[in-house]
C-alpha cells in the first residue's frame, strides 16, 4: 500500500493530533482534508462501532455558510426538497442537484436563522456552484467556507458520553435537531445526526482552540465506555445503505436513481435549478436505481467501478463493497437496472479479480 | 505513515496500472483522483527528472469543457487575461478568480477552435464555478468534464523520447503551443508544457483505451534514455518557484499577490469576474507577496501553513519546503508582507518543530 503524501493542500484538522496520537493507520483525502479511514483494523473498529462509542474527526464535512436577506431564496434553489417547512433548530438531508438534475452533493442543511445557513457537505467543492449562482444572479447573500470543524460521537452508548461532556439536556435533543451546548465556558452546536446508523451527534466546532480539548474531554469521560478513536467506517456504512457522494452517486445520477426521491418535493420546490428534468423524472421513474448487492467469494477492495452483467449484458455497477462480519456475506451497494432490480434477482459483478455470483436486494441490512 | 484507503470516489487513472508496476510508493488526491507523488525516493526522482526523462501520470489535471457559441465570452469572464489574442493552437496559463479577485484556480487553457476550449485545471472542481455562472446567465454553452487524462514526457531527454514515439515534427512545438501527432492511427493533442522546469510535453489521452499503451510504449522507446516513471516532484517545483494552487495559494489570494500580475490585463478583460477588486488592486500593488526562502536546520514535512515572524510580529507563511540538494539549503515558497518582502532580508520560520532561521529572495534558484 502506498501512503498519503504531506502536503498543505491536504489539509489538517483541529482534531489531527488526537488522531495521529490513537494511532491512525490509514487516511482518504475528503473535501482537501484529512479524513481517517481506520485505526486497529476495519473489522475492529466496526465491532467496537457496534458495541461502545467512538469520536470521529469528520472535519472534512465543511460548512458552507449562505447568510444574507436572498439565503433562503439561495436554499430553495439549490434543492428539490421543499424548505418552507424548516426552522432554526432543525437539520435536513437535502439533495442538491445541477440544471439536469445531477446530484453536486447530498449535504445535511442546518437552518441557523432566518437568513443564515449552513450545508455540511460531503465531497465537491459546494462553495464554487452557490458562489457562481449567487454572483451571477446578484443575490443579496455572502456564500462562504467559516473555519467550523463537525466532530461526531457514534455508537450506543453516544448518549451516555455526550451527556457527561455536555449535561443531560442533550439527550432530549431529538433526531435531526440541534441545540447549543455548553463546553467550557463556549457554546456549541450539537446536533443529534452523524453518518453510522449506530446513533449519537456531531459537534460543529467554531474554530481550532476548543477542538483537542473537547477530543481530549470526550476520550477522558467516556474512559469506562470504553471510547475510542474512530471513523466512518467502510463495513457498518455499506450494511447500513449509507450512500456515498463521489462512490455510490455522482453528477451523473439523478437523486430518484440514488433512492432519494423521498427527499424531492419537486412540484412544491419553486426555483429549484433542475426543477423541469427532476418533474420529468419524477413522473416517469428512474430506470435504474440504488440497491443493495450480496456478492459470494472473496473481494479485493472496491476501488473502481464494478460493472454488474447477467447473461454477459451490463445491467448495473457496485461502488462499494465489503465483508461483513454480523451478515456472513460480501454487502455492497450498486446501481441496477429496472429489468434487475427486483428483490432475489441473481447478478454477475465483474471485479479487478474477476466475475462473482451476486444476489439484488431491495433493502439494506439494517 | 498512514497508508491511502482505496475507494472509487478517489478515482484511479488510464495509467494506474503503469503506475502501480513502477513500484510507487506515495499519493496524494487531486481532483478527486489519485496522483503519485514519490516513486524511488522524492531525492532520487528528482536527480532523475534533472538528468534523464520521466514519464509521468498527471490524469489529475482534468478538463473542464466549454463548448457553444458562447464558449469564448465564458471563458473571458473566468480570468483577468486578456484572451483576444488567443488562436487555436495556442495554450494560456491563465489565473481564475472570484468576484473579489480570489484565486479559483490557475488552469493552462487550450483553444481548440472558436467556441471550444478546454481548461486543464488545478486542484479545485472549477467545473461548479463555470456551471453555475453559465446556468444563472442562461449562456449558450456546454459545460463538462470530458474524459480526458493527460500523461507528461519530462525531462532533457523528453524531445528525443517524444520523437521517437510521435515522430520529428514533435520537437517543433514552441512552449505552450499544442498539434496533433499520430499514435497507433489515433491523433493525440501534444503541448509543450508541464509542471516542472526541465522541459518536455503533455499528452492530452482522450478515453482510457490507448491509456497503457502510450505509457508503454514511451517506456519501451526511452528504454536507453533511462527512461522512468515519475511525477510532479516537490523539490524541483520549489526550486523553479512552480506555485500549487491549494498550498501556495488559495481563495484568500489575488492573481497579483501570488506574483501573477504578469498574466493579468484587467483593464482589457472585459466581461472578467472580479475585474472591479482587481483593478483596485493593480492600481495599489499587493501589500504581501510570493517570494523564495531559504530555511536552516533540519525541517520536518511542510504538511500545514508555516508563519514567518520578525520581532515576534507575523510578517508571512511559508506553504511549501524541501531540502534542495543541488542548491545545498532548505528551499522554500512563502507569502510575506511588503515590509520584509526584499531580497536577503532575515526572518524567522515557525514549524512545528520549532523555530527555523530564514532569508527572503527575490527570486528562484531556476
Amino acid at each position: 500500500m502506498a501512503t498519503i503524501a504531506p502536503s498543505r493542500r491536504v489539509r489538517r484538522t483541529p482534531f489531527s493530533d488526537g488522531v495521529e496520537a490513537a494511532g491512525v493507520k490509514g487516511y482518504t483525502v475528503y473535501n482537501h482534508m484529512l479524513l481517517p479511514t481506520v485505526f486497529r483494523s476495519v473489522e475492529e473498529d466496526y465491532h467496537h462501532l457496534k458495541s461502545a462509542v467512538q469520536v470521529w474527526d469528520v472535519a472534512v464535512e465543511r460548512q458552507v455558510e449562505l447568510r444574507g436577506p436572498d439565503a433562503g431564496r439561495l436554499m430553495q434553489m439549490l434543492t428539490p426538497r421543499d424548505l418552507r417547512g424548516m426552522l432554526p433548530g432543525m437539520c435536513y438531508y437535502v439533495p442538491l442537484v445541477d440544471g439536469t438534475g445531477g446530484m453536486l452533493n447530498d449535504p445535511v442543511a442546518l437552518m441557523l436563522s432566518d437568513d443564515r445557513y449552513w450545508l455540511s457537505i460531503a465531497d465537491s467543492d459546494l462553495l464554487l456552484w452557490v458562489k457562481g449562482l449567487a454572483h451571477a444572479l446578484y443575490l443579496d447573500v455572502i456564500v462562504d467556507e467559516p473555519d467550523v470543524s463537525p466532530l461526531a460521537i457514534q455508537g450506543p452508548k453516544a448518549d451516555e458520553l455526550a451527556a457527561r461532556v455536555f449535561g443531560d439536556g442533550v439527550k432530549d435533543l431529538r433526531f435531526f435537531r440541534y441545540g447549543y451546548f455548553e463546553f467550557q465556558g463556549h457554546m456549541m452546536l450539537v446536533a443529534r445526526s452523524g453518518y453510522s446508523k449506530q446513533g449519537g451527534f456531531e459537534i460543529y466546532v467554531e474554530g481550532t482552540e476548543k477542538g483537542m480539548p473537547l477530543w481530549n474531554a470526550l476520550m477522558e469521560a467516556g474512559r469506562d465506555l470504553d471510547v475510542y478513536a474512530g471513523c466512518p467506517n467502510l463495513i457498518e456504512r455499506v450494511e447500513g445503505g449509507l450512500l456515498s457522494y463521489g462512490n455510490d452517486m455522482t453528477r451523473d445520477n439523478t437523486p430518484h436513481e440514488c433512492g432519494l426521491g423521498r427527499f424531492c418535493s419537486t412540484q412544491t420546490a419553486i426555483g429549484c435549478v433542475g426543477r423541469d428534468a427532476l418533474l420529468r423524472v419524477a413522473k416517469e421513474g428512474p430506470v435504474k436505481q440504488i440497491r443493495a448487492l450480496s456478492i459470494e467469494g472473496n473481494l479485493p477492495p472496491c476501488d473502481r467501478l464494478w460493472k454488474v452483467t447477467a447473461k454477459d449484458k451490463v445491467i448495473g455497477q457496485v461502488t462499494s463493497a465489503a465483508k461483513s462480519p454480523d451478515f456472513g456475506t460480501n454487502v455492497a451497494i450498486g446501481m441496477v437496472r429496472m429489468t434487475h432490480w427486483d428483490d432475489g434477482t441473481q447478478v454477475q459483478v465483474e471485479t479487478q479479480d474477476g466475475p462473482r455470483m451476486a444476489t439484488v436486494h431491495e433493502e439494506f441490512w439494517i
